[in-house]
This record gives structure tokens, sequence and C-alpha cells, in this order.
């Protein structure tokens, strides 16, 4: 039995699809968490005071095949525990968090620091000076240090009930989406002149022949996210595309061709 | 000797004021942690592992006296890592960045966690509720839990060469500042509609006689941070307001006042 929240009684109840969902294929948590790594340089470091107690500390980073680039300075109390103990954890909020916090993507990765040495070394800072331009004015001083943080572990959290985890070996397979980071103009459009076509795939491919109404929520490579009204109540569900897109401008033909299946019925 | 950073040889030097600067007064670093911490609803939590490790993860929270409530699930990492370790500490980062993160304020608040009873519990979820209007869909869940942050140390950031450390005592009776949120239309105006007059406070008050340019960078309950130019380079100083304010509706008489006796020479 999975664990779930202790319902102290009144939480609002889900409608179950009625129909099989047609493709249900996402990005996994691995695909997430590179997408939000590389959608700011901002993030805060967990890192061990010399007593063994967690320090929380704003930081900025550049990535290297995912894994967070920092440069920090031995003068601040990270880069002395880093130092110490190079155990450490970034959480890192994806921008522009909507106003409920907790409904807005995230993650948690962690592992341990190291000092990249080589032809490593120089992309290590490349990476960083590439995400974060104003390094340049102190990346060379003597007491600031590069790091990389070896991911061992991945906490994924897409908002409330979508979460989980990933391993290393995932993280470092994954990629981060090329359609999420540019999507919302193409959003607001599907909503504002398309909302009979998105109704259509609900009640065909998504699961909901009884909705109402359904508004897009997010488009990744793979489909969009539906949030359908229903007599039953309000569900969200997932509309994959026929096949996978590489960037956004191949969004319109497979919504086109989404619209079509869904109304040849 | 205080420690510097290791100068590659190229940094840009600061040309220090000319004559002595009237008044200096400023919030104090316990004061600006309080304003951070009054000035938004989510922070990064960095708790213990099981094996020790330090753990970053995206938390909201509201404030009791300055003091974080978090309201988080058990079943969550940390909250399992809080119950089996209540050493935590908080990141909090100024809303709205400027273009260089570590240009903007941040802070981390490192203490123990506490699961409040009484008077206190009841203060302690209303301070929560009251930032977090959606947590009142979860906060009575039987898997979370609230838990007050026991201040012990504060390390405020401001932005490049401003930081500070505070004690659990200069915290607590510390507050916000009530100028600082409120400010930015009326450094707009100052900057847009009175250029000269912050030329003449720097010439006369700021230990600047030599500026050739004045803008307003910020604006608190003591005074104004300027940045200056002038021929030996830029420079930031401080114009105190002849007393403290204690909201933005007294900024337009301080700086009025600041202006006239600048003039007086």
């Amino acid at each position: 039995m999975a664990l779930d929240h202790g319902d102290p009684g009144d939480a609002p109840s889900t409608p179950p699809p009625l129909t099989p969902i047609a493709i249900t294929t996402r990005p996994s948590a691995a695909d997430e968490a590179r997408t939000i790594a590389a959608a700011t340089n901002t993030a805060t470091l967990a890192t061990l005071t010399a007593d063994g107690g967690p320090w929380a500390s704003f930081v900025t980073y550049g990535a290297l095949d995912g894994q967070p680039v920092l440069c920090v300075s031995r003068l601040a109390e990270h880069g002395r525990n880093l130092a110490a103990d190079p155990r450490a954890s970034v959480s890192i909020v994806t921008p522009e968090l909507p106003s409920d916090p907790l409904a807005g993507a995230r993650m948690t990765l962690a592992g341990i620091a190291e000092r990249p040495t080589g032809a490593e070394a120089d992309a290590a800072r490349d990476a960083h000076l590439a995400a974060v331009p104003a390094a340049k004015h102190y990346i060379d001083f003597s007491d600031f240090t590069v790091w990389v943080l070896r991911v061992e572990r991945i906490r994924w959290v897409g908002g409330y009930g979508r979460m989980d985890s990933a391993t290393a070996e995932q993280y470092a397979a994954a990629a981060a989406d090329p359609v999420i980071p540019s999507a919302a103009r193409a959003i607001t459009h599907l909503n504002d002149d398309h909302a009979d076509a998105l109704l259509d795939m609900a009640k065909a491919r998504g699961g909901y022949p009884d909705a109402t109404a359904a508004v897009c929520e997010r488009a990744d490579r793979y489909g969009l996210d539906l949030r359908v009204t229903t007599p039953r109540g309000i569900a969200v569900t997932r509309i994959g595309y026929l096949a996978p897109i590489d960037s956004i401008g191949e969004l319109r033909s497979a919504t086109v061709e989404l619209t079509r299946v869904s109304r040849e019925g």
C-alpha cells in the first residue's frame, strides 16, 4: 500500500478516467530534474558545519551534463564547509513559481562536491561563466574554488502529488525538455483559440468522455497536461502526441494531428 | 587583519570618502535579516539525512517573531529528517533578485526545529496560514507537522562585500524595516526628478565633495544608499536622515530636510 496523506475528511476527490488514456508518455523524473537544472542559475546549497549541522546558503551555478558547477569562496561559511566535508545537496526551484508556491516544480540533488581537474576543470569553469556572467569578476580570485557536485541521488517534486526519485545513472542519461521552457505562448494560444480542440482531445483520448471543458496546463516534448472539468469534478489528464517532438516549432503540427485523430472518433 | 579576497590584480578600486560622512546609521544585520524574513514565504530548508548528510529542500514558511514556522509532511524526506534530528537551517532570498544574483540580499538562519505547544502552537499555525494561504488545504492532514525553527545563528549577506552575523538575541530584538519593501517608487522618483538634490547630499554629507552624479540604490528607515560617480571612480555612500522614519509616508519630508541641510553648506 502506498503511503498517502492522512485525510481529515474534506479533501476534494478526483474523478477517475472512464475510458483508457490513449498515450500516457511523459518526461521521467530525471528528465524533469534536468529541465529544472537547465532553467535557472541560482540554487540553495546544503553543507555541513564544523559540528555536523546543516547549513543552507544561496549560490549561483552552471551545469555540466546536469551536474551543478559552483564557484564559492573559502572565506564564506559554505566554502569552508565543503573544504572540510564534501557532502552536499542543492535545491533548485523552477523560475516563475505559481501563486501557490508548493504547486511549482523543484528538486533536490545530493552527492559529493569535487574540485574538477584537467580538461574538466576548464569545462566546469566555462559552464559556470556561461550561466553566471558576473562570475568573471571573481572566479579567478585566489579564495574562490570551482566545485562540481557529483550527483548521487535526485528527488523531483513537480507539484502536489507529482514527485519521484531518480538514480545518478537515470539523471546522467536524461535530458532537459526542449519544449517546456518556451511553451508559455503556445499554451495561451491553445487555451484562447482552440479550447474546442482540447475538449475533443480530453473526450476522445484523455479518458474523460464526460468532459465539459479542458485547459492546457503544460506542454512538453511528449504531450500536453490538461485540466478537465466534468460533472463528476475536476481532474488532470495526459494527452500524448502521436510522436515526441524536439522543439517548440513542432508543437503546432503535433496538436493539429491530435485534434484530427480525436475528431475521427 | 581582516581576510579579504585574493586579488588577481585587476579588481576595480573604490575611491575613499574625502570628508566625514555626516550620519552613517543603517539597519543592523539582524534588522536586515528580519526584513528578508518578512518579505516572502518561500525558503530552502537544510536538514540531515539518516546518514548525517545535508539535504536541501524547498519549503514555505510563515514567521513568528522572525522565527520560521514550517508545515511539512512526515512523508517527505525533510519531514522524516526533522523528526530524526531537529537541527535545521533555512536560507531565504529576497524577492526580485537583481540580474547579478549575488548582488541581491539573502540570509541563513540556523537552529533547532521544535514542535510548538499550547498557545504557541495556535500562534504558529496562524502565522503559517497567514503567509501561506494554500496551507489551509493540508495543514490539518495527519501527516503534516508544524515546526518552529528556534533561531540560534544568523548570517546575512546584503550583496558583494556587505555581510555580517547576528546572535539569536540580536535577531529576536530586531525588526523588519518598514521602508525597504515599499520604497521602489519613491527611489525611482528621487532618481528621475531630484538627481540634483541627491548630488548635493553626496557632496555635503556623503563624503564625496568631488561627486559628479549620485543615484539612490536603496531607502530604509535610517537613510539612503547612494552610488556616487567621481573622477576617482565609483563608490557607494550613506546619507542618514536627520532622524529615523517609521513608514514610507515619511520619506518625502526626510529627504526634503536632507536636501535643505545639504544646501546650507
